[in-house]
This record gives C-alpha cells, structure tokens and sequence, in this order.
C-alpha cells in the first residue's frame, strides 16, 4: 500500500469549504487522518458525528506539537478571521507545515500575513477554490464539490516550491484544476465575476423586499427570478467579509456597472431601440460563448 | 369519447410559448386540431416537421374562413408585434372565435387593441404565462413547460365571460394554475420580479464583456456567475420589445434599484457593517422564504 499524499489534513473552520474538501480528500485516500478546529466544541461534536473529521478541537494550539512536514493546514474561516489563525500559527506551529487557505479575496490575506509574520513565510501558499454553493456549514460538506472546478493558487516570490506543489497535488486529488495568477489579478478578476454579481443579487432581493410596495410582489415571479436570485441566499457574513477585503476592486467594478446600467436605462427611457438591441444582443453572444466554454469543460477528459 | 374541450387551437407565432402550448393541449387531447401562423414559410415547413403543428401559414387570413365559437387563436408573437396580429383579426375573423395572447406586458397589448378595435373587443383575454426559458424557437417547444406554473389573466370590464372562461379552461388543461388580477398590477409586478433582473443581467454580462479591460474575465467565473446570467440569453428582440411596452414600470424599478445598490455602494465604501449585514441578512431571508414558497408550491396536489 502507497502512502498518502498527506498524512494530517487539518482544516480550520468546519464549513461547506473546509468541510467538502476534508470529505473529499477523505474518501480518496488522499490523507491519513483529517483533524477539524473549530471556535464552537458544539461544531466540533457536530463534524465528527457527521462523518467529516476524525476528530476535532477548539484550539490550533492543542495538536500544534504533532504536525510536522507533510501535514496541510488548510484555512477555511470567513476572509476577515484569517488573521487570528495566523496569530496561533506564528506561536505554535513548525515552519516545516504546509499552510494554505480559502478565502475568496487574496490581497487582503497577504496583508494579513505580513502584518502577522512580518513576510509571508515560504510554507504559506494562498489560495481560492472557484467553487461554493448558497448553502453553508458542516452538513453541507459535499466530497464532489471541487470535481472539474478551479482553484486559483496565487504564490508570492517568497512561496517554496516544494510547499506549492503538494497544495497544488492536494487540489488535483479531489479533481480540480489548479491555475496559478497573482494576487492583483485574482482579486479584479473575482471582484468582477463573483463579488459583483453577489452585491447586485443581494440589492436587487432587497430592492424588492424593502423598497417596493407590494407585499405579494415575491408570490408572482418564477423560475427565472430563482436562478437570479440564488446567491442572494448565500451566508451574510461571509459575504460581509468579502465586502471589507476586497472593497477596492468591488467599488471600481461596481461603478463600471452602475455607468453600464444608467446607460441602459437612458435607452430606456428614450426608446432608443438600436442601443437596446446592441446591448442585448452582444450580452447574448457573451454569456452563450460563456456557457459553450463551462460546457467544454465539464465535457474534457479528467487531469489526473 | 367527449368532444376535446377546443376544436381548432390557431397559434400565431410558432416558438417557444406558442409552440408549447401547442404541443401540450395536443398530447393532453385538449384540442381536435393544432394550426400555426408563422411570418416566414421556413418556420411552418419546421413546425410541421417537427410535429409541433398539424398544417401551418404564413397568414392568418387563410383560415379565417373556418374558424368560428370554440375554436381558439393564440397570439405568441413578440410584444410589439401584437398590433399587426389585431389588424388582421379585425379584417377576417368571426367575433365567435376566442382570442387571447402570451405576451409579457398586458398594457401595451390592451393600448393596441383600443386602437385598432375601438375598444377591446369582448372575444380578447389578455393573458401572460409566467413561464419561460433563456431558449427560443419552435424546436424549444416543451408540451410540460407550464405544468404548475402560473398564468396571470387581466380580464376587463368587457371582456366576455364565455370567452375567459375557455382561456382558463385551456390553461388548466396544460397543468398550470389561473390566477387574474388588473392589467396595472400585471404590469407593475413583471416590471420588478422579471423585467428588472433581465435589464441587470443584460446590463451585468455587457459590464464584463465590454468595459472591463480584461479578455480573461469570463475564464475564471463558475456556476454561481452561470445561473446568475442565464436570463441574458434570452431573446434580444423580445425583450427590447418588453423595454418599450412596459416602459414607465421599468424605468421605476429601475430607480428603487440603483438607489438601493448605490446606498449599498456607500456602505461598502465607508466599511460600515451594520449597513452591510442589515441588507445582506434581510435580502437572504426574503429570498429563503420565496424558495420555500416554490418548493411548496411545486410539492402541493396538482389542481384538476
């Protein structure tokens, strides 16, 4: 029997990421032992009744003398909390240990790192699952959630290589596809793509909830409106979070929106048919190239 | 064997709204016999073949001759076109003869009936289906796309009760449910729950394809961003239409909107995370309740 790529996955913070990617690891033999922490003892009882972790704890601190080169710290808590883990890190754990995490913007986790350890350490390798659901928490867990999905890995000058390459493997053994950019690109890149759309889904549910006078406004829309609105049902803190973290490029791709949108809506308003057509016929041919290319990939043959 | 509840079931406009009604009242028996009016001769050749109809034209005038009570036509063309479809009802078409129509914006289509008939004529029941997909044409056709979705009838002072009373009738026998309400609500309504999301999305994938400086962008989006766009790959011609006939509803909508978002923006510009955790919560619980809503309502016993 060949031993596994990792022999400790901890994962700090047992929710729908941290979670997925211990059950995934887990059923594919791809670690020895996953060993959750978490802030709550009741989330704790909770991951191991469920079957995601072998055992849990509330402290880093406490398994901090048994974790060694080829162990994986992976960071799976809301962006704004990543900076007290690295506070136990610093204290408690051996430079030989891979770190990694997920949080959904990067700049702000690299300036938490140096705010904590003066540099980013070299064992530190930032990262994003380009994944996720509206549903949250450990029972949410989901072995198959990185199946065909990317990861982006931003690594730093400073990153080590041999750190690098065993998150990158970790990412591959569950089936993903790792891409590597920097920080700056992520964080415009998702800003644009993910945060945006988020804000807008989160505005639009409110708009119509608070701001318009209908209380039956809800009991009439359809099939459509649920799609546009799933991720207005994603967690409020963890989107909170990503708000403060990445609110540079946020608001530059929110302005860019809002222009587009008062543009349309002087179209509108003027009845200017060919601005109209032009706009929706080119978001058209974009978001159906968009699909054709998700296609294609969930139709290539697997990377292994 | 009963008599099936239509004789002659005319639709005008043969693609995804016209065509699956058409094909749903035939597989149910709800209708002797399925004939289709299409602008181009290409498109009736297609909805012959593809079994969607059993004859088709390019003008509605050369069947008027044998239509009369209990036959019903179906108006399914695109919202501006409707007009051109009353014309050529008034020319040729027996006052026996129930007509009702699909489009989006019921305004518009009672302003064109006024002009061209005077007054709406007592055989026309408005009517929209809140149903639909980003996919069109008669080749989308789908005999079950309106099973337990709802059609909104906008009955007025003159409308006939015979004549609603069959379009009801004709809906029931495709599986969906009935419900009337005025032509200003209808309006005011679709404007906010599917008007408004379309102009976002439309507006959201052109922000991305066009002003932001990055031919990657779309690259590193995932399934969040694909459920999110999916309506802006919906028909350019149809919902330009939509923009202009529900007009003032829209652009209404659109202001709550762009107020709400821009207040957002200020929140997120200044960090204030009461603001932010206040919308993002509020918005996640209106939008948890409207799925439970349709998770009941696709769970309770079909209506007969």
């Amino acid at each position: 029997m060949t031993s596994p790529l990792i022999n400790k996955f901890v994962v700090v913070g047992i929710g729908l990421i941290g979670g997925s990617l211990a059950t995934g690891l887990r059923q594919r033999g791809a670690c020895a032992e996953v060993i959750g922490i978490a802030r709550k003892a009741e989330t704790c009882t909770e991951a191991v009744n469920y079957g995601v972790v072998d055992r849990a704890y509330t402290s880093l601190q406490e398994i901090a003398h048994e974790l060694t080169a080829g162990d994986i710290i992976f960071i799976a808590v809301p962006t704004l909390s990543v900076n007290s883990v690295f506070e136990e890190i610093k204290q408690h754990i051996s430079s030989d240990v891979t770190i990694t995490d997920g949080a959904s913007v990067k700049g702000s986790v690299q300036l938490a790192a140096e705010a904590v350890f003066g540099a980013v350490p070299p064992q530190l390798v930032l990262g994003h699952p380009i994944a996720g659901s509206e549903k949250s928490g450990v029972t949410a867990a989901n072995p198959n959630l990185y199946e065909r999905h990317r990861i982006i890995l931003t690594p730093l000058e400073s990153t080590s290589d041999v750190h690098l390459d065993l998150v990158a493997r970790m990412w591959q053994a569950v089936g993903a596809e790792v891409l590597s950019m920097s920080v700056e690109e992520h964080d415009e890149v998702l800003g644009a793509t993910s945060h945006l759309p988020h804000v807008i889904a989160y505005s639009l549910v409110d708009t119509l909830a608070q701001d318009i006078n209908n209380p039956n406004i809800f009991r009439y829309a359809a099939g459509g409106f649920r799609d546009f609105t799933r991720i207005a049902s994603s967690d409020p803190v963890m989107w909170h979070d990503i708000m403060k973290a990445n609110k540079s490029a946020i608001l530059k791709s929110m302005d860019l929106f809002i222009d587009n949108l008062s543009r349309l809506r002087k179209g509108i308003e003027q009845g200017d048919s060919d601005y109209l057509l032009d706009v929706f016929s080119r978001a058209k041919e974009a978001r159906d190239e968009f699909t054709l290319m998700l296609a294609k990939r969930q139709a290539a043959p697997k990377e292994d």
